[in-house]
C-alpha cells in the first residue's frame, strides 16, 4: 500500500467532463436574488461507484482550485490534480474503495458557469452582469450535479479552506444526504483580518484600468496587474512566516527579468519578489479576475452564525459525523476558528472529532503536509469496501504487568458506568478504554488526548476524539454534556489539578478518577528511611523527569474533595503486594493502596439525586 | 506625576524647524553611490538642553512618521505628535529632565529632503531621479543635524520598528556618541514575510498608471490608488488579528460612500473595508508615493548581519547599554527578531536588557499600549536631572521571617562569589540579590525573570535583565558567558530541572543553587505519620496549587550531580529549628536541612582548575 501511496498520480489519466444542469423554468434561482438561465458544471470522478451507490465522497475545492483534484490529464505532463497526494489508490482518500467526485464551483472559470461564460441574453460574456453568488448557490449546483449523476447519498463531503465552508453548508442544508463531513482549516466565517486581505485584493483588481468595471473580455486585455497583485497577496497569507523564511529568507538572485519594464528601480532582487511575480503571472494565465471577485465576495459573505442565529442553533440540524482539522501554522484560518466549529458541534450534541495537525507550511499545508492528515482521514472515513486489513501491531506501550493492571482498572471503570451512557475519557491514549466501554457498555464515547498518534488510533476505533491539552481542553465543552468523565492516572500530571477536577465535574454528571497514592506505606518508608523521593510502582520516574508533577495521597485527595464540595460515590483501592492487601484488609486504605479509583460527583448533584455515598474504599 | 502623564499633550505648542545642512563640496555622499548637493532637515525639540549638553535623547521615527513626535502645532487642534503619549513632562521620556529631538528622515516628505524636493540641477522635483538611500544615509543626516546644533553626545537614541533599525545603525557607526539605546519592535533585517508585503505594496504604487515612472509631480495627479493600496496593506500588518477582530469583527455599516464610483459591486459594507479606505485616503493626503518607495526600499535593504558579517561581529563595536523591547502580538516584527538582537548583544558581551511586553495591539502597540513601555523606559534611561525620588514601597513580597531568611541566603551567596565577577541570576525577582551583589561584590549582574513588574524593578536598580521563561530562556546565552549563575529556590519549580541545571552550567563557570530539601526529617515524619503530602517550611503550598513541581531531597540532588558529572564545590545547609541543628551537628544533612545552598561546576571544569571539592555540607 505504502509504495503505491508514495507514487504520485498512481490514478493515471483522468478527464474533466461537463454536464448541463437540467433546470426548472426560470433557471437556477440564486440565494441573493437573481437567476441563471443555464448552468454547466465541470467535474471529475475517480474510483468505481458501487452498485449500492453508497461510496461517493464529494470534494469541495478551495478559492482557486478546480474539478481536477487528482490524476493526470492525457497528453499533459505535470498535470497532476491539486490534491493528487491525497486522492488515489491506497491514499488518504482511497479510490480503491471510494468513488470520489470533485466539481468546479459556480462562479469559477474552469468549466463551470461563471462571469466569463456567455450570457445567453446578450451572447457576450456576463462580466459583472453575472449575478452575485453565495456559498449556498455553489452547493446547490453541486447537489444538482450529483442528482443528475444518480447519487442521492454521500459517504463523505471533504473540503479545506473555502471548501470547508462548502462542507458546512452541505451538512446544514442537506443533512440527510451525508454520512460524514471533514472540514479542514476552515471557519464559520472569515476573520476581520482575512476580510481585510480580501478587500485589498479586490481593490487591486478593481483599480486596474484594464478591469473596466468587469467588462474586459471583448478587448482581449485582462486586468493582469490587478489580478496578479491579488494573488501575490493571497500567497503571502497561504504560507506561514516560518516556511517563507525557510524557502526564501533574504536570498537574492542575479537574474534580470525582462518581463516587467516599468519600475525596475524599485523592484528588488529578493527571491521572494521573484517567487511572488511568478505566482502572480501563473495565476493570470489560468484564472479569471471576475471569478476571483465573485468567489472571494461569496467567501467573505459566508457567515454561518449570522445566517442561523448562532452556531449551536445551526448545528442542531446536522446528521453527519464531523472531523474538524486545524493546521498549527495556519494564520489565515487560524486553529482557533476550527476549534470554534468543533466546540459548536459539541454544544449542539453532535459527534465530532478535532485534530490540530503540526504543519509548518501554513494554510496551504493541507495540500502539502499530507502525512497525518491522510492517516486521520483514513481512520475517520466510513468503510464501505471489504473489511479493513488489520493494522500491524506497534510496540506495546506498557510492560505486560502494567498492561494487565490497566486492563483490570478498565474493567472496574466499566462496572462504574451505566449502559448507554455518554462518556468522556480525558487523556484517552489510544482509546482502549473507550473501545472497551463501547463494546461492553454501549456507551457513546469521546476522548481527549494531545498526541496525534493517539488521536488517529481513537478515530480508527470509530470513537470521537478531541486533540487538546487536558489542562485547557475541557473549556470547549459545555456544562453537563456527558454522563461520565474518566481520567485515568492523569490528574497528577496536569498543571492545575484542582481546576481540572472542577472542569471535569462541570462537563459531566460523574467523574471517575484514578491516581497513584503517594501515601502508600512503601513510599512513606522509602522517604522515611532513605530520605529520597519515592519511586516505584505507580510512580516509576526519577524526580527530574517525572510527568507526575502534583503528587498526593488518597487522604490529600479526599480532603480536597471535602473542601470543594465534591462527593465520593464509590472508591476502589488497587493493591499489589501482600503487605498492601494486609493493610487494605485493616481498612488502612491510605497506606495500603498503590493506586486509587474513585467515582465522584458534586455535592449539589449528589443531594439532588439522594445518592448513597460510599466513602470507605472497597478493596479489589 | 501620574496626573500630568495622563494629560495628553501637556507639552503644549511646539514647532517644526528646518535646518540646511552645511555640506562639503560634492554634497552629501550616499552609501549606495550618488550624492545630494543640498539637504534640508526638519526637526523638533522638547525640553531644555542642560548646559553640559548631556541630556539629549534622539528619537528615530518609523516608516511613515515625521519630526512631530510630541506636543501640538499652533492653531491646529488635534495635532498631537505621533508619540505624544510617551514624550512630555512626567512621561516615559520625561522632558522635565531630557532634551528630546526628533527629525524627519532623509527621503521623507515631511520637511527633510526627499524625492518630492526640488532637484537643484533641474529646478523640478527629483521624482525617481532621487538617488537610492540606505538607513546609514538617514542616520548620517541626523548626525550632521545634531552636530550643527552643537550636540556631540546622546544620553539615548530611541526608536521603534524602522526607527529601531536606525537605532542599531547609530549604535554601530557612532558608538562613542551614545550612552543608551532603546530598540523597540525591530529587527536585524526584515523577515521574508515582511519583505513580501513591501514588495506587494510597492507593486501597487508602480502599477498605478498615475505613478508614471515616478515623475508625476508636474501633472498635479498623484498615484493615489496605488499609495492607498500600499497603506491599506501596511495597516493590516500593523494590527494584530485579535485587535482587528475586537475593533471591526464582521461588523457592517449602512452608509453608502460616494467617494469611490468604480467597482461598487465588489465593495463590501464591512467596517474593516471602510476603515482601510479611510486609512488609505488619509495617508494619500499626507504622504508622497515616491517617499514610500524609497523608504521601504531602504528598510528592505537594511541587513545588519549581511553588512557586518554577522550580528556578533557587528555588535563588538557597540559602547552603549541596550534595552530591546518586543511586543507580544507583533507579527510584522515578531518577538523572535527582538530576541535575536538581544541574544547577539549577549554573545558580543554587551550589556543588554530584553522585555517582551504583553501588548494586544500588534506592531502598532508601541504607539498605543504605553504603560509598561513607559515604565521600562523610565527605569532604563540614565538619570541626568536631580536624583530620582524614592519609589513608594509596595506591599512586602514575603513575611518578615521569610525576608530575613532570604537576606541571610543572599549573604551566603555573596560569600561564594568573587569580587568583580559576571553573575547571572536565574529567576531574579525584583533584583534584590543582584543589587546586593553589585554593591558588595562589584559584580556585573544580569537577571532573568518572566514577570514584567520584576523586570522593571531590576532595570530600576540599574541592572540588566532578560524577560524570559527560565525553562527556555538560557538558550539565548552562549557557553561560558558568566562566572556565576545563581538560581534561588527556582530549580524545583521549572519543568525540566535536569536540563535547566545543565544549561546553567553551560552558560556559567559555576552554578549556585538553593532548593527546599524534601528529605528533611519533618517532611519524612509528616508523610510517614499522617500519610499526607508534606507541607510547611520551605514548602508552604498545597499539593494542588504548589509551583514546586519537582520535589527532591539533598540526596536525590547529589545523586543526579554524580550521575551527570556535576561537582559540588561547596554546600551550606540552612536549618530552622533545634532538631534541624542537632541533626546537622551529627552530619545528617539530608535529614536536618530545611533548604540547601550548593555551589556547583562541571567535572571537566573542576578537574581543569584542580579545585578542592567540599562535598559534606557546611552548616549555618
Amino acid at each position: 500500500m505504502k509504495d503505491r501511496a508514495d507514487n504520485a498520480s498512481c490514478l493515471g489519466e483522468v478527464e474533466t467532463r461537463t454536464l448541463e444542469l437540467e433546470l426548472p423554468a426560470g433557471g437556477l434561482r440564486l440565494e441573493g436574488g437573481g437567476a441563471l438561465p443555464a448552468v454547466t458544471v465541470a467535474y471529475e470522478t475517480y474510483g468505481e461507484l458501487r452498485p449500492e451507490r453508497d461510496n461517493v465522497i464529494f470534494i469541495c475545492h478551495a478559492l482557486s482550485g478546480d474539478a481536477h483534484a487528482a490524476g493526470r490529464h492525457a497528453g499533459a505532463p505535470n498535470s497532476e490534480g491539486w490534491w493528487d497526494s491525497m486522492i488515489g489508490p491506497g491514499k488518504g482518500i482511497d479510490t480503491d474503495h471510494y468513488c470520489v467526485i470533485c466539481a468546479n464551483t459556480l462562479g469559477g472559470c474552469r468549466g463551470t458557469t461563471g462571469p466569463s461564460s456567455l450570457n445567453p441574453a446578450t451572447g457576450r460574456p456576463y462580466g459583472s452582469d453575472f449575478p452575485p453568488i453565495r456559498v449556498a448557490d455553489i452547493v446547490n449546483v453541486h447537489r444538482l450535479l450529483l442528482r443528475q449523476l444518480g447519487i442521492e447519498r454521500l459517504a463523505a463531503v471533504i473540503g479545506g479552506s473555502f471548501g470547508g465552508m462548502q462542507v458546512l453548508d452541505w451538512a446544514l442544508r442537506y443533512p440527510e444526504m451525508i454520512d460524514r463531513c471533514v472540514c479542514i482549516a476552515s471557519a464559520l466565517s472569515l476573520s476581520a483580518q482575512a476580510l481585510a486581505f480580501d478587500v485589498v485584493g479586490r481593490n487591486s483588481i478593481m483599480s486596474d484600468p484594464a478591469w473596466q468595471g468587469g467588462h474586459y473580455y471583448a478587448e482581449g486585455r485582462v486586468p493582469a496587474a490587478g489580478l496578479a497583485q491579488a494573488r501575490k497577496l493571497g500567497h503571502i497569507t497561504y504560507l506561514s512566516p516560518e516556511i517563507m523564511a525557510a524557502k526564501f529568507g533574504r536570498n537574492r538572485h542575479n537574474r534580470r527579468d525582462a518581463r516587467d519594464g516599468v519600475g525596475d528601480r524599485f523592484r528588488s532582487n529578493f527571491e521572494v519578489e521573484r517567487y511572488l511575480d511568478h505566482q502572480g503571472r501563473k495565476f493570470v494565465d489560468r484564472f479569471d479576475a471576475n471569478s476571483y471577485l465573485y468567489i472571494t465576495a461569496a467567501m467573505d459573505d459566508f457567515d454561518l452564525e449570522d445566517r442561523y442565529g448562532g452556531a449551536v442553533d445551526a448545528f442542531a440540524r446536522i446528521q453527519s459525523k464531523f472531523l474538524v482539522v486545524a493546521l498549527s501554522s495556519d494564520w489565515l484560518f487560524p486553529p482557533e476558528q476550527s476549534r470554534t466549529i468543533a466546540s459548536g458541534l459539541i454544544q449542539a450534541g453532535k459527534p465530532v472529532s478535532y485534530c490540530l495537525l503540526q504543519a509548518p507550511h501554513g494554510h496551504d499545508a493541507f495540500l502539502v503536509d499530507v502525512r497525518h492528515l491522510a492517516d486521520a482521514l483514513r481512520a475517520f472515513l466510513p468503510w464501505v469496501g471489504p473489511s479493513r486489513t488489520a493494522q500491524p501491531a506497534g510496540a506495546p506501550r506498557f510492560s505486560r504487568v502494567r498492561a494487565a493492571e490497566r486492563k483490570r482498572e478498565h474493567c472496574l471503570i466499566a462496572d462504574m458506568v451505566e449502559t448507554g451512557a455518554a462518556v468522556l475519557d480525558i487523556g484517552c491514549g489510544s482509546g482502549e478504554l473507550l473501545a472497551m466501554l463501547e463494546e461492553r457498555k454501549k456507551v457513546r464515547g469521546i476522548g481527549i488526548d494531545i498526541d496525534i498518534g493517539h488521536v488517529i488510533d481513537v478515530l480508527d476505533c470509530g470513537c470521537d476524539v478531541l486533540q487538546e491539552d487536558v489542562d485547557s481542553g475541557l473549556a470547549m465543552i459545555p456544562d453537563d454534556t456527558y454522563d461520565y468523565a474518566v481520567m485515568c492516572e492523569t490528574l497528577q500530571a496536569v498543571h492545575q489539578p484542582r481546576f481540572v477536577l472542577h472542569e471535569m465535574l462541570r462537563v459531566a454528571r460523574c467523574g471517575i478518577v484514578s491516581f497513584p497514592n503517594f501515601g502508600k506505606w512503601s513510599h512513606r518508608a522509602y522517604l522515611g528511611v532513605t530520605g529520597r523521593m519515592p519511586k516505584g510502582g505507580a510512580l516509576p520516574y526519577e524526580w527530574y523527569n517525572t510527568p507526575n508533577i502534583h503528587l498526593f495521597s488518597l487522604r490529600d485527595f479526599l480532603e480536597l474533595c471535602d473542601e470543594d464540595g465534591i462527593v465520593v460515590l464509590d472508591s476502589v483501592c488497587l493493591p499489589r503486594g501482600p503487605v498492601d492487601r494486609m493493610l487494605l484488609a485493616c481498612g488502612a486504605c491510605n497506606a495500603g493502596a498503590e493506586r486509587i479509583l474513585v467515582k465522584l460527583t458534586t455535592a449539589e448533584r449528589a443531594a439532588a439525586r439522594g445518592a448513597p455515598v460510599n466513602r470507605p474504599c472497597r478493596r479489589r
